[in-house]
């Protein structure tokens, strides 16, 4: 990872090729090559809707995938990596890799801005206090950051599979949750202060998104998110698109979802 | 089929691997296995949208699948087990199999409850008089369900390839159908008694719900046919989930769309 | 290509087997045939949506797939086989190929309606002046189009990849666009003179239509684009169903899509 | 079916679309249509490999799909129709189908070659006296076609699921079997008098032909089949391609397997 | 698990539903759920390729899927239970789960056979001391077989990816080879007492097996193992098939290939 | 293509992403990208069948794939950057593309190499004079290369669709053919001078190789051309592997079998 092109207005994009923390299947970690792979496919273009050229941005800046000294210590890895990234003014936008990375990444995040709000986008809490014996697993990522106390908000938006453990959780740490029942086209988001956005795939409907390791029916549409997103009016510092596993991803459909993800997000990173 | 352990105020659930009477394609006798897979799959969990752990219920009983004496009576035995368990006091949700199977359970539920509604969700009324010479098809469970006279409303919901002689047919039953044309998520049912719910995947578009024999395109999403049965207040007195077909369902997903629904109507059966 | 039998108030369909101006993936010229398997198969039937049984209305005429005689004069060629179908009064649907095959097509109903109106569904703009270095490209046939002078409005629905050349060309050419993230089922559409429409089939959401070329995630359903064809209250004389790319369509999904698309549209051609 | 155009010497290629008497699962009434696409497919040439260009080969012709005029009796019409198709002293080599055909196709044949062999390449013996009851089915044909007493030898090749009932049949009516376990390359084979071929697209092993009803791996190689097939110095006088299944065939990979064969067996056929 | 009818002479099939200890891909914990369903689909039945039937057969008997108290027990779990079943004098077929299964299977075996011979059909060596700091990893097994002493001879065939540190495993431990590049199918393996059996799908060239975690080009075909089992003349005391994974076996055919090993081995260990 | 670190010795991988030449599908150009995905893919290692490691061998360097000045002179650019790489002394592998590249680099060799011999595996001969106009097409390289003059010898080994005009240039250039049907495992090469090695990945059978634009059944196994190579005793100079199209590629068991080749084709170049 060489930060010496990365300064402050930039967004720098990492790669996440990590899986080992995965309950149900592997995959996740061949995410972020796919994800490049969908993003300078010929089949489209890297203008946004709303007419930002990411080709044209010299802001925008991929720094490639993070190689891990060692696959034990890759959730500190990422945190400190993660809190170099940050440190030099730019935003960080990380892609690919299961939900285990958004812990690390929420540690690095609240320490530079300590009033953080989270809005994130999701068919699970992954509240758990572990799982499977792992606090590091994918299934706890919200848990961890929320026992750091530098968490001021925390919005879950798409959920569809809170069972009592995770309910119990959520009332504990105060997370205000839409369950995907409950949501509609129609919902805004109002925050004071600093949004980190995470977006699990599988917030989408397994026909939108079916390369991911939990299909969980139900979810949204790529539009509803996309339009949400354009109509998100806050102070975005920092994201991840975490989850696409191209195991299932038979015709590249799911890589394309997160590669249009990964566009529309930049250009509202790159705007705030 | 040990009916030893169900009793008054169980739901029942019980697989139905039959698929000889498929008009087009064979596969709906391998839903029944895929269903349990699914339900059970390390990916996902028990617990309902409304909280409901069905894991935790224990009058939610699985009797297994149905095996039949001889395919040529496995209409008639359907309805002779079906009777057998509704008998006891428990409710019954067959899951798997071709539509077929709709005739005989609505045979034995009407006998029960003489003033019997019926809710129907589906792309195709199925209602034809006959189908390649067969009364037993899955394409007739409607017209056999009519003629029995113990049926109060029938409403189709989602009905999007309504030819002359099914329309005729329609009128001829007094049909209620609303197509997925007019279709739209704020509809709400009233009924007046008891009704039976029926739920053909094919109603989902195939975008959803790959792995059906008919693919008919411009049907329902998921979520909105889980919105319209979490509003659904009714007294719900048994229920089917038919059509899965495994052969076209390559990596899963209509399988765990089957088993979500199968989750929802449970905790709305077990509720009721 | 046998006219013999067509005639004033008649649907000509006719199958369009191209892809050499595929500028990503080739594929379509397989398109037209898979329409049709779609569109006679066992599993569906040819009634439309309202009512309509195509199966019995013998206006509707299969033409079969054009013949080309070379393929570096195929667009020309289609001009010229379009004009001698319209010259006998019939309407023309021509089902698959890519998007270059609206050029030629164009082409020729602007001769014989001076004052025409497109309606283009899409995720593209296809305004390119050229692509590769070919003016024929699919990505280019709306500025053919324009190019004419005899084109009175071409409105787009869906686009949702508009590049700063495109949006050029939009402006000089005047073309009245309706990005995905504006759109909403309750527009409606409403024309002054006869309207040619054309339906790339990549307007669907990837979900809805993977068997198309260019994934471009974020888009209609089926239901949408049913509905508002449902709506449209105009002199449709005549259309194009393009984009069909088998290659991608694994369980026949797509052209299932292709073929209710082709007699919806079939049946609004003949109505008007 | 016009046989105006089919005389002597001719080899008359016929499409049997059905598949309503198989065990297990439909789909090769669709094998007809995707056989033809593979023929005439852009990525390959009509040229076979011992340089016979059957695209040159006048005597090469198509007859399309047979259409059945009831399902009921459909049996009964293939006899009729392919006895009046050798009437003219055209060969026939019927494409598609399951492998309920041939019991109709060798009762026509042996008709009028009295002394008739069988060459049969088949995963099963279908000897089958009756399957669920039906005696037309997919696993009956050679059990109908032995009864007819006017069968010399039949020879099976490739079989590797016999069991007791087929074993006993296979005896009774003195058939011969090269089981694959016991089949290799340097296998020939001699006739005394007409042959007919019938080709159970099984026979291969699934990794060749996935897109079939009945996967039973073990089988033989394409380029065994094919070798074995140009070795053979036999007066071949018919031939049927059973068993192509559309639904298990994603890419398209045993509709060009079935289609090769078409080639190799027609120019065999042409050369006899 | 419920030993009682278990005894003297007979085969347990037991289900061992683990990939907790797989390094690459997870997913092998659905393959004994799958491999049930292949063998009892109606395509096929349960006769051998010698003539045996399995379903006439009362020492065949399926003790269904182990059910595990923790995962972090699972490898010693494996071990007691599979020295339960050996202790009642029954023979053990194990099907399903990643190789990791084999270490704790070959010690409960050695510990009653101590002169084991272990015959070992694999693409890898499984020869690691440790992988990932995993020493259950199934890259590890029959380096922690050859560690317990009680092995007398391991022979592997098929390997075709031996590095440097394998080979000095393989070295150390006096462990047979027989590269896949030097096998042919005239080999034949003589042993002097008892011989287990170990088969890891991905000894097949994945053309055959494409539903496996590993895949290795170059493989054997299923005939090829299939005729040497038919060759096997020893004393075979028990066996694993591993590796299924059923995320890449879209069409099933995978677990049709181990559904058939399955029976072959079976029969061969009923037999002995 | 930064040429800094090649040197005498060294061989050169290189991508060339390109497939415009392509008659039928586009998709090789995604090709070098996936390969090298499967190449180091964590279910693999790059340890050689003959125990050479490429990971530890300093000289095996990757160059990335080719950027193209502009598509029509992308041939050209392959001839002068393969001119430029074989010039350090270093040798050259190119991976991916359609096989319209083998022949800028056959010229490129060709003028090393004043007496090349060419060792070409391919289901097709590729000799067109011209094909759909186009004489850089991938059906015409052997054809380009012969006309240099300066080939000593073209051998083609799997050849299976050879039509008359392809036979015509075969006779009028001299090129050896080995057709598939009259190859066996036995068959073994000597050449006098330098050897240029082509594969196209169509030489395998398409149980193989499925992710290839032209399927030919009836080819060679992975196995078969493996242990081809192994024996192999010749002057090996460059080569290419080509024709990896990703489009049909479902679960990437393609692109593994091309990055097999890769890695023992490699070894064999710095052995020689």
């Amino acid at each position: 990872m060489d930060l010496r092109n990365i300064k402050q207005g930039d967004l720098a994009v990492l790669g996440l090729p990590v899986d080992h923390n995965s309950s149900f299947m592997t995959g996740p970690a061949m995410g972020p090559q796919r994800m490049r792979e969908a993003l300078h496919c010929g089949s489209a273009n890297l203008t946004c809707e709303n007419g930002h050229d990411l080709g044209n941005d010299k802001r925008w800046k991929d720094l490639g995938d993070l190689v891990f000294e060692d696959t034990n210590t890759a959730i500190a890895e990422i945190e400190t990596r993660a809190g170099e990234i940050i440190a030099t003014g730019a935003k960080l936008l990380s892609i690919g890799g299961d939900h285990s990375v958004s812990a690390p990444l929420l540690r690095a995040h609240s320490k530079r801005y300590p009033d953080l709000n989270i809005l994130h986008f999701d068919a699970h809490s992954d509240l758990y206090d572990e799982m499977q014996g792992n606090r590091d697993s994918h299934a706890c990522p919200f848990a961890r950051a929320m026992e750091t106390g530098r968490v001021k908000r925390l919005v879950q938006v798409g959920i569809r599979t809170l069972n009592k453990h995770q309910q119990e959780q959520a009332e504990k740490f105060g997370v205000e949750i839409i369950a995907m029942k409950d949501w509609h086209p129609g919902i805004t988001f109002n925050f004071d202060g600093p949004v980190y956005l995470s977006v699990d795939l599988d917030v989408f409907d397994p026909a939108f998104a079916p390369g991911v390791s939990h299909h969980e029916p139900g979810g949204m549409s790529v539009r509803d998110l996309i339009n949400t997103l354009h109509k998100l009016d806050t102070d975005l510092i920092g994201a991840d698109i975490v989850e696409l596993n191209p195991h299932r991803d038979l015709v590249g459909m799911t890589a394309m979802v997160a590669a249009k993800m990964t566009k529309e997000i930049s250009s509202k990173l790159l705007a705030g």
